[in-house]
């Protein structure tokens, strides 16, 4: 998605060979106007998928997906991280572990939000090596939903996780796919039309 | 804002006294349409307020505070509650008490994304005893900025917050307030157009 890649090139920071930080629009300030063209996007290559309802996972990935579910007119619904005294009883829930915090954490959902005749599109800000994505598609699986497909706004190509959800013949749409950053320098991948 | 209340009637569920789940449209699953009119009333009654950004805090809020950027034109800053590898270094930061926790956590803002210039509006899901509020207004004031107006979709009546932030002078824009859960039964407490 070529305005996306270019506010990448323009506002893009990187930290060394693996870390780009790209809080200035996606995941601490939010570029609305961008969000609302990356919404049409997801739509564009999902619209005929029969997707009833959007899932994604606190924090960053809930803009990205409440923006995109204006467009395909169903709910969002987000897995919880951290134990909320509030949430139900009965959840699907599964073990997430993270590269960057070295440590296991739960995601959950509610089981009253995820039903068998559910057609789930998961969307994200990042695919990395794909940890996050498995806890969700295992939670899909728990509730006998069907997954559709996932839609990621920035996959980094050199860590694993696009290959492993590729692998597993699931529709993986990510509008960016970046390069190993050398010098500090931020190259894309060409792949379908991402 | 009767189809909030009406909504709140229709799938909000009491625990106790002081416990209102809405986890089905606002605080987990996210009922979109719903969303989209929610954030239309609050560019009502902010419009004329010179709005240029909208502050929240995850996760509940972003999504509230995504789709009413929409109507507002303007970007969406979210305070980050966890310490963040990926957060920059130079942040405002302030301390809040959550009583459902019984704990303080920090909120922290990166100093690049709140400047003098900025008239900010807060949204946010739930005011209860007003202490992320406090501490986002706390953020605001280091910056520099300006608070213009705090807009919530689900006022707890029966706890100080309101109380506290209508008497800073603050223009406090509630779509429901709340009383306290009498043999589980919802009712409202008029309150200006709430």
């Amino acid at each position: 998605m070529k305005l996306l890649k270019e506010k990448i090139l323009k506002e893009g920071i990187v930290v060394g060979s693996e870390i780009l930080k790209v809080d200035s629009f996606l995941n601490h300030q939010i570029d609305i106007s961008l969000m609302q063209e990356i919404g049409k996007e997801f739509y564009r290559r999902f619209k005929d998928c029969g997707i009833n309802k959007i899932l994604t996972i606190e924090a960053s990935g809930i803009g990205i997906a409440s923006i995109a579910a204006i467009y395909f007119d169903v709910p969002v619904v987000f897995a919880k991280k951290a134990k909320s005294k509030n949430l139900d009883a009965e959840t699907y829930k599964s073990s997430v572990y993270s590269f960057t915090k070295q440590a296991h954490y739960d995601v959950q959902v509610s089981k009253r939000y995820l039903n068998p005749e559910d057609r789930i599109l998961i969307l994200d800000d990042f695919l990395a090596n794909a940890q996050a994505a498995l806890g969700l598609i295992d939670i899909i699986n728990q509730s006998g939903a069907t997954l559709e497909g996932i839609g990621i706004v920035i996959e980094k190509g050199f860590q694993d996780g696009g290959q492993i959800l590729r692998e597993m013949d699931i529709k993986l749409e990510s509008l960016a796919i970046v390069n190993r950053f050398e010098d500090g320098k931020i190259t894309f991948i060409e792949h379908s039309e991402a």
